[in-house]
């Protein structure tokens, strides 16, 4: 359950959300929870059947359903509305903005900026943050405590940095990025050349540039191009554990979920979707709109808008056939021994 | 080798560990080793047959090892014991708590501490931390470092927290819990909506709640809830560069190995196993006692006691049984090949 | 794109890296590129058949290129090369020597220092580090900011560790490596007993034993002995997200890609390569220049010299054909159920 600071009649709810409120006038509403921890002045949804009794059962004192669920919640106070879970999501949102604290602007004075370092309007700066020389930290960006900003980099316009992350000299953030605690952007590309029995290392000269609204999850880690960038492009998501290997292309709108490995030079479209532990190998290609499924292992180029699966990662439908008969491999292989039997006999 | 501060003789060590001491009444033993490493002052132990030559080549100064193998090593300092590694686990734990220092209770003089911050006695605050507004750092409690802690958590009484630990606002941490350094807990689930072809942030306003002596490993990270909250029960034991999604319901005495990833809103019910690199789908519950192999891909319920293996995760029994015969594919391809030959002439 | 500080002429690149410069004396150049991002003033490499379109439309100034390609890039300013690739690093590797600089010698002020340690000449203490009493910096060694040093702990001469690296206390590191931010080396192993429905916790003691020119990625997670020590030989190349379990002994000169996992005890020999996501079960050992393919798993030992893939990894050659007869799984199961029907019949 998440408690607001502020509460809210059913009427001021459906101004925010649309639907129609049929309940109580009187009412104040301030948290939004899960039915099980709901109480008296919680918000919840219902949207998929087999949460029925959960609501039934709830403390919540409104419930956003569907038209067709209204009958089924006989006295209850409620909010009807054609997509229950995006109203809350629209309450979620606006409740947040009206209310929720953000970490006031300014620089800490713990905090350790180098020469030539701009700092934009309104930026908070946290506590024991080390800022590189001639970084350039956008307005309104957030900053919070223990980063490590390197020299040269760049942070945009209303970029949340949780805090501990890192980002090494030369890399540019773009605006309104939310990266988690924990990131690391920048790190060196991981290229040895094996030369008189000795991993030589291969220089890792490039940098790192992350476009406009992508959000990066914790403890994920992007590699500085060799020579290039390594590039995220805008509106991208990216969970936490997720490593992106040098000279990696990413497009727009992409999901990449949780512990996805992307080795080097990989080039990911636009509307690209990684499950979680899925992984390709480099210097490929994935189209526009492709969905990898969990653990699957690209090897070869895939083009735009297929589901695959697997490693080798191929089309779901087929490799999901496969492993149907795989699950009949022991009466195929008993059908084998049979027959092999019969024809020595 | 562990060295420790002090030095006890053959009859100390058999009070604290239990079995039977034979060897000199002036020797003093001071460290621990493996065999290979051992010197004169250590103890080492024997319990299985495939260690013989190690331990029989060691420099060890005392052997603890089963009554069987007594006769094996004629002429050693030994503590006879039924259960050699367990004596071991009870030596050190009792060695450690005699003379490891731990850090002294106190704040930090570069620590910041947030306005309403409840700081319980004999608690330790090191250097660079940050503690938020509100936070309630209970008695006993070890905070290293370089932690983030954010407004409104709760550490319990005599949890330890490693350098460089991130709680979000709102976590809970229970008692004598030890998270490890680079954990991150309470950042944001990974819930997006594709509106207008924009990956729409929906907004995560729950929290982490990590019961009593739970362990969770060096850079793992576990997500707040959505609207409720992320839970890992009492007694659970979590490994390195773990993920556990948003809403996630991890149940008592579990066990997670290095590199389980955990999508959103996965049930554990308690004692659950899952070995390394393990994942789960979400929306899905795995019952009391499951085990699941390596690397395995839970994509469905599980009951409860099972072993499973292999994507999608199957009774281990049968996944083995089909993994012999692929490994006699070739062959039974090979029949198919030449019968289909046959059929054709 | 990478801008160094300084400008060379092309006989000075030749002298740098030999071949045969062949183009204006007057040029001079100061930049690395892609031959995408290329500008006048860059030098780019061209080595791959299949990228003669994008250096031939490059803007790039200096084309270091192999024989046979120099009469397709007519009027070009070139440096003709027998191996393109590794004329680049030897140029970029100079280039960084002469130009980058270096976090300068010296204890930020903000450092916090335990009694007892040693810090070598000309090494480089960042902001916001803490270093534990009796730890021994090597000369030459960089630490950058917000790193954790534990006390007891060794880090040798000329050893680079980027912002946010935990040590835990009594951890060593030898000469010349580099570890990047978020690594954590020293936590406690994973090892717990189930006694009495409690997973209780064995203590671990050990250490971490790092050679010289290792080098560690981000975020990743090397764990403490129990007894022992956890130990990487020297020249081994360790990407990020690895977690590599207590008592594990890897050789030298090994790689080991993004996200791989090795469960405790493992022993690898030298020259070992393990890609992207593969995994090792534990107390087992894999020889020499063995190599593991992505994602693969390994169950029991390998022997020196094969490539290995699948789980459990075998042989990849017979892997590859067991994957490729599986592809004709749907083939083989519809002619045994027709030939079942005619049985039948």
């Amino acid at each position: 359950m998440r408690k607001f600071a502020s509460a809210f009649s059913g009427a001021e709810i459906q101004a925010v959300c649309g639907g129609e409120f049929r309940g109580g006038e009187h009412l104040r509403f301030s948290s939004v929870a899960d039915p099980a921890d709901a109480a008296a002045d919680s918000v919840v949804f219902w949207e998929q059947d087999r949460w029925f009794e959960a609501v039934r059962d709830s403390q919540a004192g409104l419930v956003i359903c569907l038209p067709d669920q209204a009958r089924l919640l006989p006295g209850r106070n409620l909010l009807i509305h054609p997509r229950p879970g995006f109203a809350m999501l629209k309450l979620v949102s606006w409740w947040l903005e009206s209310s929720a604290k953000k970490p006031p602007p300014g620089i800490h004075p713990t905090a350790v900026v180098g020469p030539g370092a701009e700092i934009g309007a309104d930026a908070h700066i946290g506590a024991f943050c080390l800022l590189g020389p001639n970084c350039r930290i956008g307005a309104g960006a957030i900053i919070e405590a223990h980063c490590a900003i390197g020299p040269q980099t760049t942070v945009g316009k209303n970029t949340w940095l949780y805090p501990r992350v890192t980002l090494y000299p030369g890399c540019v953030v773009g605006e309104a990025c939310i990266i988690h605690s924990g990131a690391v952007l920048g790190a060196d590309g991981f290229g040895f050349a094996l030369e008189d029995g000795i991993q030589q290392k291969i220089p890792q000269v490039g940098n790192v540039v992350i476009g406009d609204r992508v959000e990066i999850g914790a403890n994920s880690t992007v590699d500085r191009g060799t020579l290039g960038s390594t590039s995220v492009g805008d509106g991208t998501k990216i969970d936490n554990l997720v490593q992106i290997g040098h000279n990696c292309r990413i497009g727009r709108h992409c999901i990449l979920c949780a512990q996805v490995g992307l080795a080097g030079s990989t080039i990911l479209g636009d509307y690209v979707y990684m499950a979680g532990k899925a992984g390709s190998a480099g210097h490929l290609s994935i189209g526009d709109r492709a969905m990898v499924g969990a653990q699957g292992g690209v090897t070869h180029d895939l083009p735009a808008d297929g589901l695959y699966w697997g490693t080798p990662a191929i089309k779901a439908s087929v490799y999901k056939r496969i492993l149907a008969i795989q699950r009949k491999l022991p009466e195929l292989y008993g059908h084998y021994l049979r027959q092999n039997k019969t024809e020595e006999d």
